[in-house]
């Protein structure tokens, strides 16, 4: 399937599963109206006076993944979607409460929830929402899906909930530490980004019908291409073009953020403690060209390059396992390979 | 069944409970071992230093009733004991969340996980035992509960959840309202406390294979039961001994609790205006005898006696719809009466 046909298959599909989301997190009663107000305007449906108003949300990557695996196995996607809601529904869930855990005040170009109505009332919306992507999934039932089935996506994605809290727990551990190995960001990226990814395609192919064989190898091909996307994104915080990006140059740098080219240059054995000292304290934006350099000398971007194109190998390997010659003409190839920007 | 029947039941089952939740929060990789040991520290098996200690844990009222109600109506508690360990286990996950949206800095007599590991790493320890409790409901098929019964259950457990939530916006928004009705308070106690304890009894019925009917008044019984024992705690809280009650004298009052009998007497044609002015502002201890005064002058001690008497009555009735002629003599009935503190 060519780009054309994924927006086409995206165009018919997304307005569906958006519909599916504000069934599930719909009014309630006047006197808990906000409540449900807060997540509204979280999800891009409502402004701050929780009034009806379209907002750019999230680019959906999660409910895409799931309702192209569904039908690339040969499922109709409207039995997934169901699933599709409740992914995206437990994405927003995570991003709320990750928002108040990291203090940032912007998601979106708007304010984060706990910035407009204080963080105890986030926390409890973010709870809502997360009992609320519960909910969503469940209605796989009323869509005709058998019990077994429905349990059965039910514990891929309750595994899946656990495993971003472990992601996140590391994520925040990070910070506190003073150096951070590689290997241990990879579990945290593969934990708070990856597995979720990979719970959507899994979900999706599961719901499809496919194999218990399609379902584990399109569970990889979405964790692959998850870790493939997000160590590019590492990329193009360092070397991105800020035109392109929306990012600061030298955002990342600055922020120390520990992505993966950072922690790789870290622990390099001959420029590791140069780079530690120069970004320690007070690193500022006229020793940027400098901390390129030692970048550059540790070799981290062809470091990370590699480790981008492991993963993608790895991703496209368990597609051909699951759907084998039509991987490359699939639509979740040609999803994967617009998300690493690669024009095919 | 008498009051030694019960307590030899509990003293059967509670460990058993025990046992399951702490098969569902088992130790994990070495290197998210902390987020696991901050669930483990609430729930009374940790120290600080997220050692092995068992501390007083909470009473298991939740579990207690699950089983309870899945013995009593006939079938065998072992099906029920892993929605008795989730349901236990998802009031722990809204405590930590509570402790920290109303800045609790002390739980059963030690620290709560907010005040000793900060607020970001509680969310998200919080956080991952909501995905435990799920995790655990699930467990009943490997008990031998069928799909669709299991399904049943997980959609009262979801459901309660949002309700759960809703329970606590309504108590937050609470105080920041200078008046709250009786009927909003009502709403309150039973969103965040009764829909919880009516689904403990509710998912123990259908577990034990009860009829539609017969979950729907068990239900009904665990709803008014936990209504009766919050209102009752509303009249300890301001009339209680404090030898008995733990709390100090006056407590509720000088914190300005928006309990029941506060509420009542707030509201109060002839004496709330008056009762108002007293707890505005500089309100403190040696005035306590002048606000008990105006409480009494509003009646607020009768008319929540009348209260809880209602819903005793209310859940007697639904006993006696559930168990006919039994119910005075089920271990339900005892559990009840020893909640609300009466000597049968």
């Amino acid at each position: 399937m060519s780009n054309v046909e994924l927006s086409s298959f995206l165009g018919q599909w997304l307005p569906r599963v958006e519909d599916e989301m504000k069934n599930v997190v719909t009014q309630h009663e006047a006197t808990v109206a906000p409540h449900y107000g807060m997540m509204r305007y979280h999800l891009g449906w409502a402004n701050e006076a929780l009034q009806p108003q379209l907002y750019p949300s999230g680019k959906r990557i999660r409910p895409m993944l799931c309702l192209l695996a569904c039908a690339e196995v040969g499922g109709d996607p409207v039995q997934a979607l169901p699933a599709a809601a409740a992914l995206e529904l437990l994405h927003n869930f995570s991003l709320i409460h990750d928002d108040i855990e990291d203090g940032d005040e912007v998601r979106r170009h708007r304010p984060t929830v706990w910035k407009v109505w204080g963080i105890p009332l986030a926390i409890n919306a973010g709870d809502g929402l997360f009992a609320l992507a519960f909910a969503a999934i469940q209605r796989l039932r009323d869509y005709g899906v058998a019990s077994r089935t429905t349990l059965e996506a039910l514990g891929i994605f309750t595994q899946t909930c656990l495993t971003l809290t472990e992601g996140q727990y590391l994520d925040m551990s990070f910070e506190t530490r003073e150096i951070v190995s590689v290997n241990e960001y990879l579990q945290m990226i593969q934990s708070k980004t990856a597995a979720l990814l990979g719970a959507s395609t899994a979900i999706g192919a599961l719901l499809g019908d496919a194999t218990a064989e399609g379902v584990r190898q399109l569970q990889a091909f979405g964790q692959a291409s998850g870790l493939a996307f997000q160590i590019q994104d590492d990329i193009l915080g360092i070397w991105g073009d800020p035109a392109i990006t929306g990012k600061a140059a030298g955002n990342d740098l600055l922020r120390r953020k520990k992505s993966l080219p950072i922690l790789y240059t870290l622990n390099h054995d001959h420029v590791g403690e140069q780079f530690e000292t120069l970004l320690d304290g007070s690193f500022h934006a006229e020793q940027l060209p400098q901390a390129m350099r030692l970048l550059n000398q540790a070799g981290a971007r062809a470091f990370a390059e590699a480790a981008v194109q492991a993963e993608h190998e790895r991703s496209m390997a368990a597609l051909h396992n699951a759907l084998g010659d039509r991987a490359e003409g699939s639509t979740l190839y040609a999803l994967a390979e617009s998300l690493l920007n690669r024009r095919t």
